[in-house]
């Protein structure tokens, strides 16, 4: 089934321990786009300026993903820039200009609105809802949210937990947004607000989600080089929601599967430089990543 | 087969968002032991005080623990008083009262000599050293060790990790150890200097372990309630290296369940203060945690 992913398209400029890149390709949504593209077909809705390079919708059409969705106004890009600390746990961020997506109002062609599954980046919340009203056959809706709109549109953001499906969001922001720090309190009282779906990403350690009564509990890959942790959680949830959108179920097995797609290829993404690490990645490559995280989580009985 | 422990004995005093406890039982050797004792006979090397209860020896016997290789001698007992912050994850030392430990010269007697399976807990590691050379019929030593020593006493502890076959540290140790932030790096460094078998512990996201040139991850359990992470590290250790000498194996898949082992005792440890949450488990009770394990993990084919 196809998704329709909602989010930012960015220029980064990184700087890790193991190198820098600048202006490099980047935005929740490329990286969302690119992961889930190995499972499904993905349409795009996000807004470019006028210095974004026709290379880099070619980048994106060749795997696949729909970019008619995207807007290109004129001004820069949405620029980043940060900085990791030598333990790539800790980062800073050097600027943030918003540009062309300042004016950003998400509008959905007739097709995209069939899109069965939706995938809500970080964004404003209010934007988030907008979208979610354009849409006609949802099937499920995911989104992230993040500090800034925890804190400064809790209303509209609780408005629109109310209305999805699957929460993905970080342990910090999980703990903000439920008010305690234990996590097990905190999925009980964020599936009150409405997600049945609770996903928590802890970086380096991980994912724990939450969903029917169940707790899922995947490890990040402990890979012998990590160049740049940017983009790791949007690549995530593209692998996670890209494999249920190829099944077009999302029982708690297939929810179980997805998320160690997602942390497949979260770990790929964090071996290079900017998306460099989700280009021409072959389903070969997939498997056996997934066969290692089966091989670094196997147990007998007791 | 029976394994041989040789640590702390202590009486720790403990504040948590959750409680305090004053001069409650604690100690590696302690914590080690009860875990142990679920599946292993365990004979104890410490030293205790003359404030040591009659009640407290009582309790580890109680557990099947040989208690005979405990001295006691005149003057009171090991004391540690610490502080945990607001999340449990970081502790301030309050106070350490070496007292009778500063004495410790362990002895093993000729029954103990003959103990396979032998823990060196957490102390100097020349005393680790003359209590290994007091071995005569090992099958597999683990030792545990910190930064302090990793600092203060290089020379002796690179000779120990020289001769033992399972080392079992925390991450900040491994990568002080190693000279390395990256974990992979970090085992491929420290399998060179002696041991096969390196476990990494992580608090609350569990352990990471390097062995037969494998990996293996256990999450730590999401527990609605966690009192006091006391001992939790000591406990794991108990487990995993109680359920190895149960079997009497150590090829790969049974230091995989021993790592789900240790996990889950680890679990019932730190749900109460002190050794509160290792006293008086039954097998079922331990079988059900390591299902809850399997469940937590468990996930399908790509």
């Amino acid at each position: 089934m196809s998704i329709v992913v909602v989010g930012s398209m960015a220029f980064d400029s990184v700087k890790t321990p193991y190198g820098e890149v600048k202006d490099a390709l980047g935005g929740a949504a490329t990286y969302f786009s690119l992961a889930a593209s190995y499972f499904s077909p993905v349409r795009v809705v996000a807004v470019i300026g006028d210095d974004f390079g026709e290379e880099h919708l070619e980048l994106l059409r060749r795997h696949g993903v729909d970019t008619g969705g995207i807007e290109r106004v004129d001004g820069p890009s949405f620029r980043w820039g940060g900085e990791y600390s030598w333990n790539l746990n800790e980062r800073t961020t050097l600027f943030t200009e918003l540009n062309v997506f300042e004016g950003f109002r998400p509008k959905l062609s007739p097709e995209l609105r069939q899109s069965p599954f939706v995938f809500l980046a970080n964004i404003d919340p209010e934007l988030q809802m907008s979208v979610l009203k354009q849409v006609d056959n949802r099937e499920l809706v995911a989104c992230d949210t993040m500090n800034f709109w925890i804190e400064g549109k809790s209303d509209q953001l609780h408005s629109l937990l109310d209305d999805i499906d699957v929460l993905v969001i970080n342990d910090d922001e999980a703990r903000q947004l439920a008010g305690t720090y234990n996590l097990v309190e905190a999925a009980t009282t964020i599936h009150q607000m409405g997600p049945k779906v609770l996903v928590i990403k802890r970086g380096e350690h991980g994912v724990l989600a939450f969903f029917n009564g169940e707790m899922f509990h995947a490890p990040g890959y402990p890979l012998k080089f990590v160049a740049d942790p940017t983009g790791a959680g949007d690549t995530f949830a593209g692998g996670f929601f890209g494999y249920l959108a190829k099944y077009g179920k999302h029982g708690p097995e297939e929810i179980r599967r997805a998320l160690v797609v997602g942390s497949v290829m979260a770990s790929f993404c964090v071996e290079k430089f900017s998306i460099d690490g989700l280009v021409d990645l072959n389903e070969r490559e997939i498997a056996m990543r997934y066969r290692a995280f089966q091989k670094l989580t196997d147990f007998g009985e007791f």
